[in-house]
């Protein structure tokens, strides 16, 4: 066995982190008969003075990814799983507070939203309401994200959803557009507007002086916000119609101040009906997969610095 | 150019169908201010008079599957779709009746649901209710399935739904299993029981001359009695919930008269968190991806005769 | 707790089966320093005398689906992997002939291939030819596929491919078709044929004492003969290349009587760039995801009976 | 229709792009009967004086999606496509010299490649050799990218490529890590080491006085040499393998200032199967889903300011 040692050519390590992605953890809560769940899929990122580990393979500052994995599922069982955002600080306060080596922790998470199955009436009264106090049906919807970052110092936490799907069937309109000789677009005074929505949103807590916000309250008033101003505004281009969703965040909650938007514009085509003697009267579309317009944007409270990456897709 | 003639070898051709697979067609329907809307995935499948297509490559008998593409979304406008089944009806009918070579066709439709977005109050007065009767968000969950099959006589209509995924945290055990010399399972006696729905129900309608079912309500109830099925059963294996959930929907449809389950053992592995000094008490699981117990079966009225396929999953 | 026991409605079971599905063993097999390996996905569908588990839940009769696991992997160590089709011949038959209940074995398998990294010619010398005989990169491309369905008596074999994307860039045309109020379509005299082949053959061979295939070499003529059968073919329809693809495989290969495949057209639409003073002379085309066309037959041997099921896809 | 203006609160607007993405372009060169394929997907990014879209939405500054994407099909007939990095060269410099508001524009490509199916000996007699110069196969394996980014003065070219999976069935230890209280992790002295390789290299050439790389052989050139590195490094840790890597890279292709991975640690466990009486002597490997390690790192020449995003993969 050789070891490979640092080469002496001029190349030298960059900005690196390491961790156990994906990590699938359901945490269920006993309140009596009354089960409450949390379903959620946790990646741990830790940076910090690693170098060694790259340059000869030494792991003597390396903590194993797969501790990171058992970290997360003692953790649901230390802590309880309150919200995700609250378990990501858990999580990062620990790795950066026990471990010398290890600088900053990135926690990130992805939440899975489950509603309850009502019971039928006849069997309810049969079985004992409190029988059926345990069953559960996955909602479906948005992905609601959220990612905490600690550098042992100051916190980031930047919460957010991906994979929420809207429409709406009018009040959209897109013409008064630049036209070059490749233009060939036809412009539209009553369209379909209709996006899946992608939102990663910064809290401006830091400090753990300060009082934290109310993650869950939150989470649910900001999706309420964007889809109300998503319905609500009569959009000329569907850059107005993500500002709007931004800037009604922004002012509805104090507790936050960037949103960034990576909207892609579902295009439904009105299908010409002609050849077969009908007329489409905003009627009958074809929903298309690909190309789609990508819109996206950083909404902010004036003298604030940008602080989500412009990238919400991959590269 | 060359055209190839069937070959002297004793190779002949079987079954065989062609169409266009995958129209997304979504169709705006608008009482007054408040619009409706249908989304739907839909594929054609035409089979008849097809050998000489595929012997010498004459397209004298194909209608082309543009064509049928054409249809679905003329058809959208020409019947509107009052339900997926009832669409699929119109179409089969047609491919049947208006194209002497074509024998049988098989229409299959995925249905995607969407919600409508609540307004905010303050707007609501503002821009008045009527304003947003056209703002929706896809539902997520589930998708809603129907293959509609005719042959110039008589109908077969099977619905369902694909991706439901439901949980019970308690109230399921697994043990007294037989046990081999590679049996290392251990009984359990309260564990959590997941799949992911996939269901297929068949309509003994298939006649015009009869009354047809009311599609939209019947879905609603199949769906209700089913997850109400997953819910109350106190289940000692996923054949059992698997059963109870057929017969509940047989016993309280009289126009179905077979269901068939593929359903998934979506593993939650409690977690060892002795080593860490912490019992776990139920409480904190490990979602496993892969491999999951498959189970399927049908389940039908007695005297019926097995339609739907065994394998609603790919080989 | 409560056992649920069979209702008195006239609702019975029909077909049923169950198992471990997606069971991903790799198995290395070191020759000297020269390692070979073998990828698969295994999934074991048992049925049998499992009616009771049904309807009382009684696990008497059931070999639980985690012993099935253990025994894909404790098999890969007895038997090792000489091929899929080898593999799932040992795992079926030991289900049937272990277990009195179980009647029949179906046994699905994908297999993921490799192919070795080349060293470089430098580093060869330094460290030896041998040091680098266990470095693969996975060969990406198509799927093979096999199931093997065993009820005691007699073998069924089922091998084929998925994902294997061909296109011809000419030498395809299409026209002469049937025109209705519904076709807007033109001809065309010169057009890409694409598609992302599935096929399926089932071998003759199901008797114990006749002389197994060779599976391994069996598969790359097949392959072969289909992709040659694709290019050469020059084709007025994708029902023509199809059927083509398979003649040639069934005269090719003696010991396979039947091939089913679903063959989506991949449309490739030619680009209109009149609209830019440009002329698209068959050079610039747009690749459709959706909808496509969807071509399905069966070619078989004259004489046998057709047993490939009809549907590959979903419902 | 009420336009909506600007709020009065203290909202503004951050960095902003648009554009149509995902615009699948398929080229066809023929040489003779020979024909050579381009299959690129291609998304294209533009930033500039947008303020009042997002504001008001007039769409004054607005060349809209749909002319990006006219645009890509007219380049590919107008430039051809020579690589996918000369193609976005063209694209990027068009958007930013033809329209005064346009400021940046970002042109993302992925390429697939394919490979010449091979003729029967018999038919290419018969046909002639050339008849089959025109029929392709999808190589599989990875897919390429590349990242254009001009902003009038200079340019940024980052290429790269995903999904490509590679695995040492040996030469694989990872001991000497850090045990803590939540450590359970076995020391391994032989391990599988596989991982997908997602990898992005910035490109030091900027300027256009400057002679640019020979993109093609530029690619194929990291690619084997990323590949022997993989294959020839003893490994103590992925991080060791990833760095040598990338300073293998560095170190071979003057071209090339920085490199990027992320490199999933796909596991493979050794398969205990003392249970059934049987030694498992590192030849039967279970292939994990999730959870996963994740080790991504940058790799750059001293000296050099790192550009490459540090999160290839999505919050």
């Amino acid at each position: 066995m050789a070891v490979n040692s640092r080469p002496p050519h001029p190349v030298i390590l960059g900005q690196n982190q390491y961790g156990k992605a994906e990590n699938r953890v359901v945490k269920i809560t006993r309140d009596g008969a009354t089960h409450h769940i949390k379903d959620l899929n946790v990646s741990v990122a830790l940076s910090g003075d690693m170098d060694e580990v790259h340059y000869s393979g030494s792991n003597a500052n390396v903590l194993p990814t797969d501790t990171t994995k058992n970290t997360v599922y003692a953790f649901a069982k230390e802590h309880g799983i309150e919200s995700a955002e609250q378990f990501g600080i858990h999580l990062a306060r620990h790795f950066v507070t026990s471990q010398e080596p290890i600088k900053t922790a990135r926690i990130r998470i992805e939440e899975y939203s489950w509603e309850r199955i009502e019971t039928s009436d006849a069997n309810s009264k049969f079985i004992g309401a409190d029988e059926v106090k345990h069953s559960f049906v996955r909602k479906g919807q948005e992905t609601r994200v959220t990612q905490i970052t600690y550098d042992g110092e100051s916190w980031e936490v930047i919460s957010g959803l991906k994979d929420l799907v809207v429409m709406n069937s009018t009040n959209s309109e897109f013409w008064g557009y630049v036209k070059d000789k490749y233009t060939t677009l036809p412009e539209a005074y009553d369209r379909i507007l209709a996006t899946q929505v992608s939102a990663r949103w910064r809290f401006n807590w830091s400090d753990d002086e300060e009082k934290m916000p109310s993650w869950e309250k939150s989470y649910e008033q900001v999706r309420k916000h964007m889809l109300q101003a998503f319905a609500e505004t009569y959009s000329l281009s569907l850059q107005q119609t993500l500002y709007q969703m931004g800037s009604r965040i922004l002012n509805s909650r104090s507790e936050i101040d960037e949103v960034r938007f990576s909207l892609p514009n579902k295009h439904h085509f009105l299908v010409d009906l002609e050849p077969f003697g009908l007329k489409n009267e905003n009627e009958v579309y074809f929903a298309a997969d690909r190309p789609y317009g990508l819109i996206e944007a950083t909404i902010l409270r004036d003298g604030c610095e940008p602080k989500i990456p412009v990238d919400l897709t991959n590269l």
